[in-house]
């Protein structure tokens, strides 16, 4: 018997894309399938999470972030084509246009399977002088290196628009370069995926360690020089010096290309998937990574939230079913962790804009503790704020802000999130105890007993 | 309506006790509630866990293990008899009968609910030597301090009996101390409460900070000096020289005065409890902490677990009871954490031996991880052990052995084992990732994704 030789493509080659193509390989060999990927960037399978760390330093090469090299997947029968831009789907006749980005060559590549895997793109406003170069976005290894050679000039002081995860990070970053911070972003405090009551912990961290955050300020330009670099962005609270600028106003799916071939989008503007990473309504298409929007169990709503680790499980989940396996994605909870220096930051579920938004009835707490036994040295304290709904008592989201040991403690939350527990059950559970690692009720807890009375 | 006072008579005044004592008081006042706590021992509400690292010095203070003072519940109308040993309960006229530890005197005090909180003991085998001073168990606040009176004589050498957490941790703490230290034990490596292969992890780490691992070996007498003090532990193995020995052979129940008055104890010895931590039979007796067997919810078995976390949760499920609240404990899933120096120790659920006694059909996986990212500075190495059952492919277990940041992601497995979750729901579960945290597939995730294909 011949084996049958189907064609996977692959549209984007990060952590999705390849880690679908590597899934797929692992259960069919180069006879039964042939894999192609296309990459407009000049890398595959990095880590876009570490970008902040090599700017910052303490990642001293950028390789260390390439988990695969092309060379690695070639090995493995992989086609991949870095450099080359897809620029059109043709669902029809199943083939997809590239452009080689060097040569300017074209070519139609036919395919059986098709896995898009386009990513995200930084956004960026509208606004005067948000297109000059020494304005960055930080999403690629490209886009890294940019900003590298931006700072390798002689600059002093940046300003990073938005106040979320990305633009914390790269306003540590810069701070460990050296340069003079500032942070101006939109709502009342920085981190708004957290409640403001928690964000003001996170402003005081950055202040702490010299950044400068301009709360409620609108970004309105940015002013360039004669050499049509920044000097400065201007804002609804003033005008802030700056030699370079990063945005760190979260990203949007890229998603013209599948939109453009017909392809549906769901409300938050990713990629709509089946639970099997398949998009719906064209047999053998699938989507995964920072293009998709993914649902979140505890809202039931579908979200786009740009994560590598869902990505991956995306890649995983998607490689799995084309190679003959069965496999789903349920969706998230919506955890995400970070840090500003020492200051760990975590959050899972709802908070209180959100669950207000579902018209959820919930109360919640907050409470201090500490990383270990309050008499053992080390112990460093942490805020957990904990939501649960009235009635019901079923958890709906915990806060973290703290020092060392604080942040990974979400993921407590997060598995409690995933199996619907209540503030009881979370009181209950057998956690890890002894002096170095945690107070005899983990701090976690300790918000559940807190809370647990307001809802019942 | 004049307000009805009951009393409320407690034995044992640390986590266990004093937590229901203080709970029962947050919900009725000196009104409502009249209190009395009896303990043989100096001390009350302390951390018992903690003795380790005051031994070894990272904890400089006694009193630093002192949650809450005498002084702090007299004032809040807990009327704390110390040094004061019940030594009768009789169950037809409602009293207990104590008896002053320095003055003699005995005294009969009524009930209207009682809380047998009375701990656990050391186990001491019954062989020459091993009740000659300088033979050390530890488990109060007054057995540590025996101990270190022992220790600040001309102390060299110290055998440890027993290589459980007990006595790994002590072995550290007189390691830290400047003694040389060995450690006899019975099964083929220490921490039998982990699988051979993880406990040779272990002993990997005990042998590099100096201790001396005897394996394998049955502890047969304390040769004993001159001055009827130890001089070495003979054990099958042959002859280790010892100024102090320390037993670490576990705890067994102090049950004495509840067997003696009729309540019922279970297979493990533990006293058995509802889930609202009644014993059955007489209404109004409560139990809780090292006294009681706990119920696994893994393996539906009753087991006795002496654990600081277990008690204070008791304490607090039958003080909210007492209170005229509804409380219950749902048993535990056999979650510890543990470290020898910088190595960390976890595990819960179910190890290979006890899921072969439960003639479960179970499957393995064992992989190599990191803490954080591998390219972000300090990842450390962890080795996770994952176990779950063929078919259903229900989580079982998870064992841990790693440093810094390892223990405590054996909360996630806890939490899942809680929750009935399968190693695919496991893999699936949205762990909060970021590069300075965990790498992109946390190492629990790693060891799912190993074993799911295993046990489908």
């Amino acid at each position: 018997m011949a084996a049958v030789t189907e064609h996977l493509v692959v549209i984007g080659a990060d952590a999705a894309g390849m880690s679908a193509a590597s899934q797929a390989r692992r259960r069919r060999g180069t006879d039964q399938l042939r894999i192609t990927a296309f990459d407009r960037g000049g890398f595959s399978s990095y880590s876009a999470c570490g970008i902040p760390y090599w700017v910052g330093g303490e990642v001293a090469e950028r390789d260390a972030l390439i988990a695969r090299t092309p060379q690695e997947h070639r090995r493995r029968g992989i086609d991949l084509r870095l450099r080359t831009e897809v620029t059109e789907i043709d669902l029809d006749r199943r083939r997809v246009r590239s452009r080689d980005l060097d040569g300017g060559a074209e070519q139609w590549t036919g395919f059986d399977q098709l896995v898009v895997a386009t990513g995200a793109v930084p956004r960026r406003p509208a606004l005067p002088g948000f297109d000059a170069p020494g304005v960055h976005g930080v999403q690629t290894l490209d886009d890294g290196g940019a900003l590298l050679a931006t700072l390798e000039r002689d600059c002093h002081r940046a300003v990073v628009v938005g106040g979320g995860y990305i633009g914390m990070e790269m306003a540590e970053a810069m701070v460990r370069r050296g340069l003079r911070v500032t942070v101006v972003h939109r709502s009342a405090e920085p981190m708004a995926t957290l409640d403001p009551d928690m964000g003001r912990l996170v402003r005081t961290a950055m202040e702490g360690i010299g950044i400068e955050v301009v709360p409620g300020a609108e970004a309105l330009a940015v002013r360039l020089g004669p050499d049509g670099r920044p000097r400065a962005v201007v804002s609804t609270a003033g005008e802030h010096p700056a030699d370079v600028v990063v945005l760190g106003l979260g990203v949007r799916p890229r998603t013209g290309l599948a939109e453009a071939a017909g392809l549906p989008l769901g409300a938050s503007g990713g990629l709509r998937t089946t639970p099997e990473q398949r998009v719906p309504g064209v047999d053998g298409i699938w989507a995964g990574g920072d293009c998709v929007e993914v649902l979140n169990t505890v809202s039931g709503q579908y979200q786009h939230i740009a994560l590598g680790t869902h990505a991956n499980k995306h890649g995983l989940v998607i490689g799995t079913n084309i190679g003959g396996g069965r496999a789903s994605f349920p969706g998230v909870v919506g955890t995400a962790v970070s840090k500003v220096c020492s200051v760990e930051i975590a959050r899972t579920g709802l908070r209180e804009r959100e669950a207000d938004a579902l018209g959820l009835d919930w109360e919640a707490a907050v409470i201090e503790s500490t990383s270990r036994a309050g008499y053992y040295p080390g112990a460093a304290p942490m805020t957990v704020k904990m939501l649960a709904e009235r009635g019901s008592g079923r958890l709906l989201g915990v806060q973290i802000v703290g020092r060392e040991g604080a942040a990974k403690r979400v993921d407590v939350a997060a598995v409690a999130l995933t199996a619907g527990l209540t503030v009881d059950q979370v009181v209950s559970l057998d956690l890890g105890y002894a002096p170095p690692f945690a107070p005899v009720w983990d701090p976690v807890q300790v918000a559940a007993r807190r809370l647990a009375p307001l809802v019942r």
